[in-house]
């Protein structure tokens, strides 16, 4: 058995069956091993970013690592950008770089470059596997790291003579890593300051954002008065009707500090203390109120849902009932087309049992509203703020959860990041309905404009926001990459597109074209 | 004045007045800055990967460097790629990636990562620029250590608040770097191998490929009988009729033993010594023949046509004249599209100082025979190994050169790594043509699985080098761009399209759908 051999078995028996792959030269030892190991999946990407950010979505909806496959130096490169989202996704993956032979670094060939320092900028483990014999060990260590709570990138750099060289032996999985107890004193101490009467907001992340922490977050609030935000970004939201609703955090300093104003003890839960998302002149960078007091009740590593469990508990609230969502959703929208209507549109139409890859920026302010009282789905959004995410997660959610519908809103300045992505969605035959919000433009940057305090822009200025001149044709490249696509001239005829392409199977795209701005 | 403006200022100042930017809210007073410098032309790209590709292409075909505009660490991440082949490719480059303002790196806000350690993967010369009152001063030593011989990567960190900040001033440019004079005594050394009677062999790169350089070459193989191969993947080589004729040592690793056999004395001019691309098992790595002996005429820093023109005078053959190429252009073809055919359609009709950016892979091996005789033009390749190149580079070099036509030969499985390049190409109205080598498959994947020693692949690893389901459609991709497309039936339909898309201004794209293979 060569190295690749055993390698893939072992990730199989580690629980790692999907590799999203780009492969080259060096890990074509690899790809003929994939055939020796029938339960690993792999997943054509025509670009890294696709294999990375799919990586990211699988992880985030199966809780499971998948593997990537890169092709060096370069083809990491390629995939940083949505390594990065995952990082702060803190999604788990096993991303394997192929590399040369061992031996033939000292040729300085031409894709030769140093692999390892630039893994450092997401990996949470880097191990570059050295000899056959150990490779089948360096990937069970490597699905384990993947999986130490609460998730991380563990990069394998694999040799191409580590992937030839026989004398290889697959190993079993690792045992799996177990989340901490948060201490009875911490318990003890974010108790206090819920009973102080003073205000009091949990900041709800992270682990906490699927139905028990939901839940046990929704008791404190119910039973003490404080209030519960969630993070700006999460990685995975359970929401809809029956579910404690949450409002998240705005993107927006100043709406930010609106939300927290008059909190007098801020309580983190898996999620970091707010600052803005970028610095801008004059304004500070933290969110936290002056006069407020940061509680850490759990961080990454805890058992978070355990803890806020313990925290209802402590404050009294473990019987009392959370406020629920009420279902509703909106009427089916009529007229132009905006981003409120697409977001009705989508409300209208939610299925049950939905996954939302939320990269929309701008133009989808209204989604999460419109959403709401829907029947009960996840929501990813784009963690890290590296645009070009929404359209690979989506792909990686929907080989994830073949059983449920993902529906990608999707930016359009954003979408040409990663656009590939439509490709892999037609040849998998995924259940994906991608939404274009076409605004024609990079509206959000048009806001940051005049938030950092510019004025008055210039003609050069403006035409690096402006997306027109040509127009994208989002149909064309669609049809491009074999999805169905059209381009409703109204709301009515966005509903209309909508239903059928959640009707019909495989991938489908809309382009909403509406006027740029909000 | 703030950094910005004075940043931009001093870049002109310097001798750099083109910025290929994809920015951010971080970016965004540089972007607004952009209009108080009338001289500074800014070409939006739309994603990361065509910028340091475009800036690549310039700074080959301009001999100076462009600069860039990248959003933090992911946005350098999507840039890495090409400026991996950049680097390999030795191209002046100023890239500046825009950051954090200096304080706020403390909160981790969700884009901070760690752009130093990323940027040492291919820079050259790294700065984080401190102080809005600094900035021109790094700017200027940026341009400098970009353009230090043979040219390199100089990244400057530019912090938002160094920027935003005011009481910056402009500074001039920094005295031209100059090259190193090769010794006497290794012209000598050379000189005594040439005149040895012992079969000589000249492997000649980088700057040795131009005329002045190519002619000197001549006039030693003319006047010695040494023969004259060309690095593999130049980053430009000026060719055809009334040039001396340059073969290019072989990619694969069995042509290129056969080019060198019985080379006794082996005389590198700014080239590496031999080496395969990858390493193959049971194959070595090192291309030189066991009993040759290998002679460093000049590396990168050196005076490379200098060293040559000394060595031409002291071999005596300064008065001898070169071989030099016939003129002569292959008939326009007929039938079936096939790789030879589009290669001939090309030569056919070459236009006078075209720039061809080359990255057809295997569907390209007729392209440099094709128009080899053809009139004088500069033949731009694949420098680090890393696809999705040809696309930005025929973008940057039409950029740097708007009165020459820019063919770009281009790979399909490569074109979808930075397709939209087509955008920008529209937005600027390019001169370039790039024709689709459309043979639905990672063909060199194909060729190197069996190099490899995979002797029967099964189903899943020939799925990941297959382009077909779907297929491909690059004309509904590029109309999607703003770019006329067509996708001709047969050879003769070829040639017909080439001929309008060169006759008309801007950029169109011919899709020549092919047989995978060779």
């Amino acid at each position: 058995m060569n190295g690749a051999q055993a390698l893939i078995r072992t990730l199989v028996d580690s629980g790692v069956d999907v590799c999203f792959a780009n492969p080259g030269t060096s890990e074509m030892h690899f790809v003929a091993a994939l055939d020796t190991v029938p339960e690993m999946r792999a997943v054509l990407g025509l670009f890294e970013g696709v294999v990375t950010g799919a990586a990211d979505g699988y992880g985030r909806m199966a809780d499971r690592p998948a593997a990537t496959l890169l092709h060096l130096g370069p083809g990491l490169g390629n995939g940083i950008a949505n390594l990065h989202n995952a990082r702060r996704a803190r999604t788990p993956i096993v991303n394997i770089v192929g590399d040369h032979a061992t031996y033939h670094h000292q040729y300085d060939a031409p894709l030769d470059s140093d692999i390892e320092t630039l893994a450092r900028n997401f990996s949470g483990w880097i191990r570059s596997s050295k000899r056959a014999e150990e490779v089948a060990d360096d990937a069970a260590d490597a699905v384990a790291a993947a999986r130490q709570p609460p998730g991380q990138i563990a990069t394998l750099i694999l040799p191409a003579d580590v992937s030839w060289l026989e004398g290889a032996a697959p190993v079993g999985p690792r045992p799996a890593p177990a989340r901490n107890a948060v201490s009875e004193d911490t318990v003890t101490v974010v108790a206090k300051a819920l009973r102080s009467g003073e205000p009091v907001t949990l900041l709800v992340g992270g682990a906490a954002l699927r139905e028990r922490g939901l839940r046990a977050a929704g008791r404190i609030a119910a039973g003490t008065g404080a209030k519960v935000v969630g993070e700006t970004f999460p990685a995975r939201l359970e929401r809809g009707a029956g579910l404690p609703p949450l409002d998240r955090l705005g993107y927006l300093a100043e709406f930010a500090v609106a939300q927290l104003a008059g909190t007098r003890h801020l309580v983190l839960v898996d999620a970091k203390a707010p600052a803005s998302f970028f610095a801008y002149p004059g304004k500070p960078s933290s969110l936290v109120p002056d006069d407020c007091e940061v509680h850490v009740l759990a961080t990454g590593p805890d058992d978070v849902v355990d803890a806020l469990e313990r925290l209802a508990d402590a404050v009294g609230a473990s019987g009392v009932d959370p406020v629920l969502q009420p279902s509703g959703r909106p009427d089916p929208p009529t007229g132009p087309i905006t981003g409120a209507t697409i977001a009705d549109a989508v409300g209208a139409l939610l299925p049950d049992g939905a996954i939302v890859a939320d990269e929309a920026q701008t133009g989808g302010l209204w989604a999460a509203g419109a959403t709401a009282g829907g029947p009960r789905h996840d929501w990813l959004t784009l963690s890290g703020g590296s645009i070009g995410m929404g359209m690979p997660l989506a792909t990686g959610a929907a080989i994830a959860c073949p059983d449920r519908p993902v529906i990608n809103l999707q930016a359009d300045g954003s979408a040409m990041y990663t656009l590939q992505s439509l490709w892999t969605q037609a040849r998998e035959g995924l259940d994906v309905t991608t939404i274009v919000f076409s605004n024609r433009s990079y509206a959000i940057l048009n806001l940051e404009l005049s938030r950092v305090g510019v004025e008055s822009p210039g003609p050069k200025a403006l035409s690096m926001l402006d997306l027109t001149s040509p127009d994208l044709d989002f149909v064309a490249l669609s049809h491009g990459m074999g999805v169905p696509a059209e381009r409703p001239e109204d709301s009515e005829g966005l509903t209309r597109a909508l239903e059928r392409a959640l009707s019909e199977p495989g991938p489908h795209l809309i382009e909403a074209v509406f006027p740029s701005g909000f």
